[in-house]
């Protein structure tokens, strides 16, 4: 399980953050994770998995598993050849990957059968609260209407936020992590301070002129 | 909102349920729910809809709404369009036509807002309690290992319906349908008793040789 | 089989072209065809389509149907059922709407057998040539960055209408329509100077303040 | 390119060809390949993809890679990130993981570039028709009927591979692998003589119970 509050870095398919970019930027980021003792993870495509798995030690994650057995499936993977490949988590529903239920609840399922973290991405208030039913691991509240935007929903929609985290443990006391437009270290702490317990954050490292200088701006927001 | 305990009759796209055919069975289904009272309702398909609703006096369905609002959608129909031809509700992620999770969300959302019942189907007890977080009108529980099968869920498996019903109440009281393999007034008799608020059915009307003997047997089990 | 030039109206989605607002549109839309004697089709969604064959005499297109045979195919509609119905013809593949290329050649064969005239889209001269070998009616050329914008392809790209032209007479010399930003009589007058057999238009008339007079404008770039 | 004639061996995502028995099936594979002299091609999974590539000589190819631009595409891969991790090769809308024709000549047209052979699936003679219009380094035909099961297409219907390969020839002369059912060094050699440049095989090697026995058989189908 990972260690709260975090930091959950989704490479996307940015070529900054794709291939020897994204390696680069793994070890970035790692090397801040043991300056600061901060808990931070990544989430990166299948193929840099490995190499950037090899490089680090944070927990890596794949930013999708299609949510099938093994057989005849040409072009899918799945959590149980992800597991054999050392992997520590997934996330599950991303907005640019969307899912349907059954499929999520049966990736959640999966993934606790083998031991594997689950970050279930979802849109609103409502959304969450129907995936705490499914008890994943994290629930990343994204609002759509902001991801990639550079206003953290922290700033703009802090409501958003506690609506989520109340809703949410009516129904199952999933921790949430707060994504779409996070970009500081004040924006983290503002995140956690409203009950979130991480943030998922994408362009605003990968896409950043200084990313070192930018993942050390949002661990001091988790301090 | 439908009067329970309800069967709803899933048309698919059968072709002993489709256009002329369709219209001859959705009439055949409405004079057996005024003879018997019972409270049986219709799912039919967008280019069927307009002449099977002209035509009979029980609740009809849409199979299917995209969750789009009005704009350059080529190809899609929305449920404000759909409740301006004077729909009654609409069928949500059938397993022949699965959505997304965000995607069912706006749906039953916005199908609140303009006032048409929804039917949330779902196959197995967790995502009905996913569901059920939602307030959609209905779930429709369908194992989908029994879909199309000659044998009932009431039968097979009873203890999915009460497992369901039980983890949906934990959520929010949604009523429950129970699909998939329905076929005999026994196996409704069974269902209700097992807690649910009726059934969905499909082949077992659609594809019956005596469709009006069929559904007169189904609704013995209602009474 | 429509006779050429056409001006073929995608009535998309929007709420100007659907529902009420869509039968008063067709009605216009139908009164210029015959005072002017200009081929025109136009191409609904299927809720509204019976309303409007109905009451118009041009031939009533339907912007997708799906590529599916009769059977449990919940939330589809077929080229067969749409037949029944009257349908005239099907825009298939519409860049809002995409398929797979065994889906196309499946609808394009189907509709051939059942007697309904088909339209496909495609995005560029290579995928156009693609799909004259599976020889439908018509291809609609739209390149994807000129779609719903208000600079026509004949205009602005004037050569990806004759190298579509040149490269679809070399697989198989289907007619071509061309769509994307058109928008005056000047834009169909020149479309049909480089070769095409009319166009394809969706929000010059669907938005159009006076689509009356949009579409008499559109009318005189056939004459 | 690949040297033809070809065997192509799709790995799917069989547990007998994923993860270390992927790495073990290849490098049984690729000692035949050197043994015989024979030209033989894998496609695999992304996530065994490197591990596989650095211990085999023969080519790997990915079974799937996704039709986009490097950019905000959570959960996708494409054929740049490929390349620059050596891959040799994609599949192409295979029956198992079919892709709309923008997508599929997108990536026939990205591959050229960066400088990797594609083999694009189809189901039938005139898909493949339009397919050779994109021009793709291989079609590999697979009647959909027949796909996984016990009977191959050169036997059950050579007609299929000949009408396939001249209807290909009339369009552009892109060479045809054959596949679905392809099980003996008999169902090689016979696709060979009605004109096939090569096979594209499956659970015949990967669900063989020997599968060194299984591919050196197919092999003696080259000579």
């Amino acid at each position: 399980m990972l260690e709260t509050p975090v930091i959950v870095v989704n490479f996307k398919l940015y070529e900054q953050a794709s291939g020897k970019n994204g390696l680069n930027l793994a070890k970035i980021i790692d090397t801040v994770s043991k300056e600061t003792g901060a808990s931070i993870a990544v989430a990166v495509n299948p193929l840099d998995f490995k190499m950037i798995k090899n490089s680090v030690d944070m927990p890596v994650f794949l930013q999708h598993v299609d949510a099938v057995e093994f057989g005849a499936k040409t072009g899918r993977i799945n959590v149980e050849l992800a597991k054999e490949h050392g992997i520590d988590g997934i996330l599950i529903n991303h907005s640019e990957r969307r899912m349907t239920i059954a499929d999520i609840e049966y990736l959640v399922h999966r993934a606790k059968i083998v031991g594997v973290n689950t970050i279930v991405c979802t849109n609103n208030a409502k959304v969450s609260a129907a995936i705490a039913a499914l008890s994943p691991d994290f629930i990343a509240m994204e609002p759509p209407e902001l991801i990639g935007g550079d206003v953290s929903v922290s700033r703009a929609r802090p409501e958003a936020i506690t609506e989520t985290i109340k809703i949410v443990n009516s129904v199952n006391p999933v921790p949430v992590l707060v994504g779409a437009g996070v970009k500081t270290g004040d924006d983290v702490k503002k995140a956690i301070e409203l009950g979130a317990k991480g943030v998922l954050i994408a362009s605003g490292i990968a896409k950043a002129n200084d990313p070192r200088k930018a993942i050390i701006d949002l661990v001091q927001g988790l301090m």
